[in-house]
């Protein structure tokens, strides 16, 4: 989902009512980010507090390359990254995750071995179908098994979009939530779900009510969604007791709109893209009788501070014998604050932008190769901004694209470079720059490597199913990641 | 101003709290347009109910080109033409308009003899300084006489962006309440300020303030200043006796921006436009007690409704003896209806484009020509949609650029020619221009003649203020309107 896809953001056809009313009860972030412009980076990031290029989940095969865990990647969140949930074990919560898990899908990697206590959902995205004997279909688990495949036993209708999944994940919750209430255990729910990824889908009930077509159908169904997660903690007598975050993990997919791509607002390009379309992100924060209803934030905020945030509510410290990128937000959120912090904009291996306060400055510009675009991959249909969205990795790193983002949301203007405004501006950056890299420690990277022999053939509980396939040979290779 | 600039609208540094509030307590419009992308034919619409090509407020000196009332226009708004406030005084409302005028400076198109009764204003915009000797700088009046001119008599501070008008203007504006309040006297008040137009400015107490530059600046004072006139209905006690309405007469001036541009939020292109960025305008309705608070509408409004809406409410019948274009937009408003009725959009002589529901079609595409893009006049910066955002006039008349606003609010992703969606489409919208051209009857243009004799050398007053400058000989010529 993208930052301008809710009613609250500014999208034309205001069709997310719960949300908006979620934001009218809670807290708005206009200055919210994820940690990265794709998916599994984003969410080894909110999991683990930590950039992904400090907890691993980045490439090296090319230079400032996206990757993410498609099912024949090898690599996954290591163990010695200490998860959000894992922490969260030892003050007594119960944690599920609900949804795509991505943070790899060898047994290694289980979300029961990081911390989860229960799992509804399924490793990887719900990419497909594929034929079986090439690639298996994703499978979904319940906790330590497989209870069955999408397409085969979790049906998306590719041509009319229908899939029931996200009211499977809306009971799931609301389940949970009982059971949690009823046996009065502290809970976190990371609530994962992936309509809106293509291919996008939405229940019968919620096809075709939308303005905006079936991606808007799909943000509808999750709106309503969260509308009966919220009044469901209201009519168990728990949401004074509950912090309720809603974000997304990267900005949405302009290369699947107009028809499953959702809107980044006025802001630059997409989900790829380290623009402010690929990262800024919708962003609410709910918790009644706690944070004033109407709030609004400038702060700057991101994923990984929902790990510290987090572990700040649960009473806990964020571990001290690694560096933690993510703030603890309660300050902000209760207290009104403003935090000086930096926003680190990575794709892959390479720091492409930091923003401070107002100032964003781009030390590699890169939409994605002339080759690619000419196949008509395009993170910025529509857009061209001339030095900007560049289709060659464009270096900056002597003299830094600046952009003013208050004045400029878009990223259209570049500040002067000889104006006293840029060289103050650079100067202060680049010393968050040189602080930044000094103290960097890379993770080992996971996105390297490829094998279609670690695939989803074989997951544990397929025997019962009847449900295994034969691996092929093992053939580890260097992921292919062309943008 | 444009759709994007206030944070109901989705501004990221969402700076306009009582807009917001009014939006929050009234009813919000997210598919409400102007009559025209440029300013002038927009006014004269909304005062007559009547497209600019029915009342005059055109060019026929070159096809599709956009028009205004510089200082040496010739024309202005004819006799024959019934203003709003013409026939509210038959109701017994006193009418004031405060701030630009904008249908013609010369003798015979004063406000005051077109339906006002009182006038605090400019008949211009407030361009300059100009060489008096060569152009003389825009004079204000209050009601029949000039009382100073721009620059001279009201500073407008060029380097700085400081004048204290939008203060001035509101004072007049809280003044003329409250001495309606006290005689009991019904009122039609035209708040017409012009602080976001360039040369954009804001007073002292506002400089500064904004996230946004100087533009942010003028629109916080705003958005102060009518936080300041509900208040005081409020404090008078006849808040619930007012219908009160916010919008703007075209979209955002890319051409100006950063620093003196506003946004379209996510649509396509600015102001000189026909594309949704040039006409789709931010709006909100309010009138406690009878407008439900939190509504939102998706009714297509257009600014000539607010001609027929505000009769409505004075129990005015609009005049039968002519075409109105407007609607009565009460029933949508008080009772949530939606009223099937199609938006023009016009370019000065010629129909551009066409929506009806939630489909747009293009029969002409423009930007502006190569020869003014080469010059760095760009309508559209940092967008280029191909074959759409035209530098030559493309004409589409029997195969429509067609776009569904709702998919695709950025006009993007033409639907294909062959789809049946098309031709459902294209067939229901060429019905509907063919009615509209068919009972056209043009009005007489306005906007051909310009002469440099008719500039605002001596208005009424000048003499008592030493202010009367001499005239040229009179050289009467067709303006020049390159786009």
């Amino acid at each position: 989902m993208g930052w301008g896809d809710l009613g609250a953001f500014g999208e034309p056809s205001k069709e997310t009512p719960n949300l908006d009313q979620m934001a009218a009860e809670g807290m708005l972030f206009l200055d919210f980010y994820t940690a990265n412009p794709l998916c599994s980076p984003s969410r080894a990031a909110l999991l683990t507090g930590r950039l992904p290029v400090r907890n691993g989940f980045y490439t090296t095969n090319g230079h400032a390359r996206n990757a993410y865990t498609p099912q024949d990647i090898v690599g996954g969140i290591p163990d010695s990254e200490l998860l959000l949930p894992e922490l969260l074990k030892k003050a007594g919560y119960t944690n599920k995750i609900i949804g795509k898990w991505h943070l790899g899908h060898r047994p290694q990697f289980h979300p029961l071995k990081h911390g989860f206590d229960e799992w509804f959902g399924s490793p990887n995205c719900h990419f497909g179908p594929y034929d079986n004997r090439e690639r298996p279909n994703i499978p979904l688990y319940r906790d330590w098994e497989m209870i069955g495949r999408y397409y085969e036993d979790f049906k998306i209708d590719l041509k009319t979009g229908e899939a029931n999944l996200t009211q499977l994940y809306l009971q799931e919750a609301l389940d949970f939530i009982s059971k949690q209430q009823a046996s009065q255990q502290p809970f976190f729910l990371y609530w994962a779900i992936d309509a809106t990824h293509a291919p996008v889908y939405a229940s019968k009930q919620f096809l075709g009510t939308s303005q905006r077509g079936l991606y808007g159908d799909a943000v509808r169904e999750i709106d309503d969604s969260i509308g009966k997660i919220l009044k469901h903690l209201q009519q168990l007598g728990i949401s004074e007791n509950t912090f309720v975050f809603f974000t997304s993990d990267n900005g949405a997919a302009l290369i699947s709109a107009p028809k499953q791509g959702g809107s980044n607002g006025p802001f630059l390009c997409g989900k790829q893209t380290t623009f402010e379309g690929g990262m800024r992100e919708p962003a609410v924060a709910w918790w009644p009788g706690h944070i004033p209803a109407g709030g609004v934030s400038h702060q700057l905020g991101n994923v990984m501070d929902l790990f510290s945030t987090s572990l700040s509510l649960a009473g806990l410290q964020p571990p001290s014998d690694r560096q933690i990128d993510g703030i603890d937000l309660l300050p902000v959120i209760l207290q009104g604050k403003l935090i000086d912090r930096p926003i680190f904009y990575y794709r892959g291996n390479e720091l492409m932008a930091v923003r401070a306060g107002l100032y964003k400055a781009h030390y590699w510009t890169w939409s994605n190769s002339w080759e690619e675009h000419s196949k008509g991959i395009d993170f910025c249909p529509g857009q061209s901004v001339s030095g900007v969205t560049t289709h060659t990795q464009e270096e900056h790193t002597y003299l830094p694209l600046l952009f003013h983002l208050g004045r400029d949301p878009g990223e259209k203007y570049p500040l002067s470079f000889a104006s006293e405004e840029y060289q103050r501006a650079v100067e202060h950056i680049s010393g968050l720059v040189q602080q930044h890299k000094a103290s960097l420690v890379p993770g080992q990277p996971q996105l390297n490597v490829c094998d279609q022999a670690v695939m989803n053939w074989s997951p544990p509980g397929c025997e019962k199913l009847g449900k295994c396939l034969k691996p092929p040979e093992s053939d580890p290779k260097k992921c292919s990641w062309p943008h």
